[in-house]
């Protein structure tokens, strides 16, 4: 099986690129309809998964006010069972066809399946940028709004993965190839990028 | 202009991967014969421009015992008269013709020639491995003799780095892309390399 995971930033095209990287290879690419799967599985609601999967995981982690040294609470009974449906689905994408992932610590939860670990990433003017051309002129966004929303968005990433994983997002030494999207058109890097993974996992 | 720069961890292959790039683009890949052009222009000795150049900054920062405060003392003028001749060369090298430059933390001093900016690193063990591999049965070098002078070539060239820069060495955020070599033949991913390459300066 030949899985590649896209880790990325929020605002770095990451999503792009594994889509597109995902139809060059002629493979899947599961990105967002992962949530809908869990959903449907667990036959808890759409929009509560997300929030536990990948809007936030701090709900786990209360601010502590007024105490020196304070431990994280335990995930509670429901987030348990939606990070362990996870991890049980994506287990059983990748057993079934080669594919890419975008997210959910796939890096991490498929290790056992010798991923292509694939990390983007962009300098924040490039994800400013690019957001605000991704907002469609109806949902008008302040570049403010965007960037509270980059940092929040990566803390819980970061967060979701941490959780997870003993390593570290982001840490490039996590991932094998590790790709700046500043600057760059992401359509025309594709069959390169392409012809990488498979040479890499010719490699293995 | 096209300017590849290679920056690398110590044992990574990052030098094999610059040669190979630059011999498939068909371009020149300036490595350690820099250190000898140097030599030549400054009328200093091979040996001593090379370890000024890399082998070690640290001459520039000597420890300070019983003091609470230190400075780092400011490189003398021959340090200063190396780095500067290391600029000047470069700058040269890279207005002449399209090439690869390894080390010599080309990626700030050629800034203003948008180069491409790779980083090379692997994991710890995979470059033991290929420490041991490239040390000829002459040079018996123990396993930790190979992981001292890889902590202190890699700090070296840290600092020479940070030294110049502005910026951080190793920072994914300062390279455009970072290629883990960990149990890969890079000889098979040049092909797809050079395609990138070409492509993110085709974006340019």
């Amino acid at each position: 099986m030949r899985i590649i995971t896209i880790s990325r930033e929020f605002g770095s095209g990451g999503r792009e690129l594994g889509k597109r990287l995902a139809d060059h290879l002629g493979i899947p690419c599961y990105d967002q309809q992962i949530i809908e799967m869990i959903a449907e599985e667990s036959g808890l609601d759409k929009s509560y998964v997300a929030h536990i999967s990948e809007k936030s995981i701090q709900v786990a982690y209360p601010m502590t006010i007024g105490q020196r040294f304070s431990m994280p609470r335990p995930a509670n009974e429901q987030q348990v069972s939606v990070i362990s449906a996870q991890k049980n689905l994506l287990k059983k994408l990748a057993s079934e066809t080669d594919c890419v992932i975008v997210g959910r610590a796939a890096d991490v939860i498929l290790k056992e399946f010798n991923p292509l670990n694939i990390f983007v990433y962009a300098s924040k003017e490039a994800k400013i940028k690019r957001c605000l051309e991704r907002a469609s002129d109806e949902e008008a966004i302040s570049e403010k709004e965007i960037v509270k929303k980059m940092k929040q968005i990566d803390k819980n990433r970061k967060e979701l993965h941490d959780l997870i994983a003993s390593t570290e997002w982001g840490n490039k030494a996590e991932y094998h190839l590790c790709i700046n999207t500043t600057d760059v058109i992401i359509k025309d890097l594709i069959p390169a990028l392409a012809n990488y993974a498979q040479m890499w996992f010719k490699n293995k």
